[in-house]
């Protein structure tokens, strides 16, 4: 007997239909003879259809409101969930975030969990039951109802596997599992049994929407092992943990990009201590993210360097820039859209030597030139022109030994070939 | 300054528009100066939306699961209606039933509220917040979310009243108040300024479905100052009080009917004592509701009676009477459907001897002969045939002074003569 957290997100219960699916699935486990604890969020777009009648209501609604609106959302699709697995003929119980335990901040709309409490899961678990939680919300200490923000549901799942102490939380979602790259656009991808933590979190990072950052560093964070596996099959899916067992002469897991990519260029700014600090600063004093940072060649006591941040940004990055020139003169400033960031992403990568290299030679080979480079330890990522995206994904996906020669493309049999 | 409380229900809080009137309403209050509590009720067909969807994932989903879901419907109403009214440029803050602090007993669907903590509601007034309350919830002492069941939002508003101590508790609804009798039915009914408790309680229980006597009964119990008044006008509504004013030589206040009455007879019942207990007992037992009973002269050993239930209980009351056939031998037993109990209602009678008789007066002038009579200290009901319910009303509604020269129909134009 093992314990289990299985999450579901929207789209699995997005009807009658598939929540009598997951209701099956979910008792499919318990006949197994595990315990389930599953999170769910809102149905479809029950979410997206409240904010609407909200927004009919309050052109800037307050967040405190659309935290007790939103949350009733999930409230729906547990109790309704747990009336499927009843009418299978098992004992469920659905509880909102408070009921489960979730003791979140004050930051209505993003707030972050400070405790929970399993004791009342825990004892439904005793009881038989099969327990199925709210994702996404929980209470402050002074009562009040709040959310956890983007990527809340998969943050739920993860945080209450940790409190639980469960030897498994499943993320159940519309793929197979995370793969060494998207597969709409390398049709060789391959689907990877493990993965590490790290790894995980570089690709999150880095676009691939499977999993929110912020649930896998919490899984790093309290050794949780996640499991993505898909809904609609019963295939293996990705394993995600400390350390993954890497392939023979694997070191790259796989390879991500990111087309939401704007670079900005400030060029002659004086050569001084501080003046980075000071720009830096301002860009974060105004809540712009800024990704690759990378500083040029010094010359007659000036420097130009660049910055990438998001393509909605770049307006808002620009007026930033110009506001500061009394303070930090500079010569003058560009901007650059049509751009694509390209990261290879291992574990194994610290330990062999020419990956990086690799990576570049590939990428010149195809003629195209190479604008920005940032590195970390299990990373190396190029902004570049977006214009051969395919040809260059699918390049490094060959040189770096992923391609499978089965067809693992996970589209509807008119997506085949 | 007054502290009031204000309880809409599911229609005035209908849609986007109704919602806004509703915001209006509020803030107009609060500008005249007082403090108010909100109570709204789920809007419009919310309800029985989620009833829906639940009765395809269940065929008989359990008590504690459709709490959770159907509770979701008021919360979305209070916060939206929060939303409404700081767009109007005023402090408002929606609380779930525990969130107000009504504790209730474990009933699911049908809990009983078990005490009231209002600190929370009186601290967000101290703050000169306008406090919005989902009517029809509770939570029991072990977090358990439930509900009031019938007339639950009436209760929550009545109840928090009583808890806050609020000088006026003001229901909202689509009439202007209660009327001496319905003026679908007599044109020259009359609004009634102020009536006592158990006139109201006399009133509800008899079908004026306006205030669910439940509610009625807490408001008496705790000496709630109710106003019932429209949603759609600014007229003054009707005052329910303990000791409510009698207009000069008024004996009776109002005149109810009910179609929902069927009569059974059991004939030849033998004339022991035990006998009536022991029917009415086996009656109870199968949730069969009894109201008006009169037991006919005594013959040869053997006594005829008569009883009253809703007509929906005919057919299952009469096979508990077969039932029991050998442990109460009887002659036989027969039931009559077509009838209708027309009651009058009026603090004043127990005072005023021959009020009951100008009743009987009234009907038999109608040629109309009366089968049941059943009385109390402040009312006096008949069961009679439902040929001329217009013509007794009218003919009684005239008798008691109770006509009015105005045109008071609270319907459209298109209703008007």
């Amino acid at each position: 007997m093992a314990l289990f957290v299985m999450k579901f997100g929207g789209s699995s219960v997005g009807d009658v239909e598939r929540m009598q699916r997951v209701a099956k699935r979910i008792v499919e486990k318990k006949l197994d003879g595990h315990q389930c604890v599953v999170v769910v969020s809102a149905m479809g777009d029950t979410t997206d259809d409240l904010i609407d009648k909200a927004k009919l209501l309050n052109s800037s609604p307050p967040a405190r409101e659309m935290d007790m609106l939103l949350t009733t959302g999930e409230q729906i699709s547990v109790s309704l969930l747990s009336m499927a697995v009843h009418q299978l003929g098992h004992e469920a119980v659905s509880y909102t975030g408070w009921q489960a335990g979730f003791l979140t901040d004050q930051t209505h709309s993003k707030a972050r969990i400070v405790d929970i409490d399993p004791a009342r899961v825990k004892k439904s678990l005793d009881n038989g039951q099969i327990v199925i939680v709210a994702g996404f919300q929980g209470a402050s200490d002074t009562g009040e109802i709040t959310t956890l923000g983007r990527g809340g549901s998969d943050t739920t799942a993860v945080a209450l596997a940790a409190a639980i102490e469960a030897d498994v939380c499943e993320i159940y979602t519309d793929v197979d599992g995370i793969y060494s790259t998207d597969p709409r656009i390398v049709r060789c991808a391959r689907k990877l049994n493990e993965i590490s933590y790290d790894e995980m979190l570089e690709l999150a990072h880095l676009g691939a929407a499977v999993l929110h950052p912020r649930a896998v560093e919490y899984a790093k964070h309290n050794k949780v092992c996640l499991v993505v596996r898909s809904s609609f099959n019963h295939n293996e899916g990705t394993t995600v943990k400390e350390e993954a067992v890497m392939e023979q002469g694997v070191v790259v897991s796989g390879i991500a990009y990111d087309k939401n990519v704007a670079k900005i260029s400030i060029m002659g700014v004086p050569d001084e201590p501080g003046v980075l600090a000071t720009v830096f600063g301002k860009l974060a004093d105004a809540s712009i993210d800024v990704d690759i940072i990378v500083q040029s060649g010094v010359q007659d006591g000036t420097a130009d360097f660049s910055f990438t941040t998001a393509l909605d940004d770049r307006e808002r990055a620009l007026q930033v820039i110009e506001s500061f020139r009394q303070q930090v003169p500079y010569h003058h400033v560009s901007s650059e859209v049509g751009l694509i960031k390209i990261s290879i992403v291992g574990a194994g990568m610290v330990s062999h030597p020419g990956v990086a290299a690799k990576m570049f030679d590939v990428i010149s080979k195809l003629g195209i030139s190479i604008k920005m480079v940032s590195t970390s330890e299990i990373k190396v990522s190029c902004v570049i022109s977006n214009h051969q995206l395919t040809d260059v994904v699918g390049a490094l996906h060959t040189a770096y030994g992923l391609d499978t020669v089965e067809d693992v493309f996970v589209g509807g049999p008119q997506d085949r070939r």
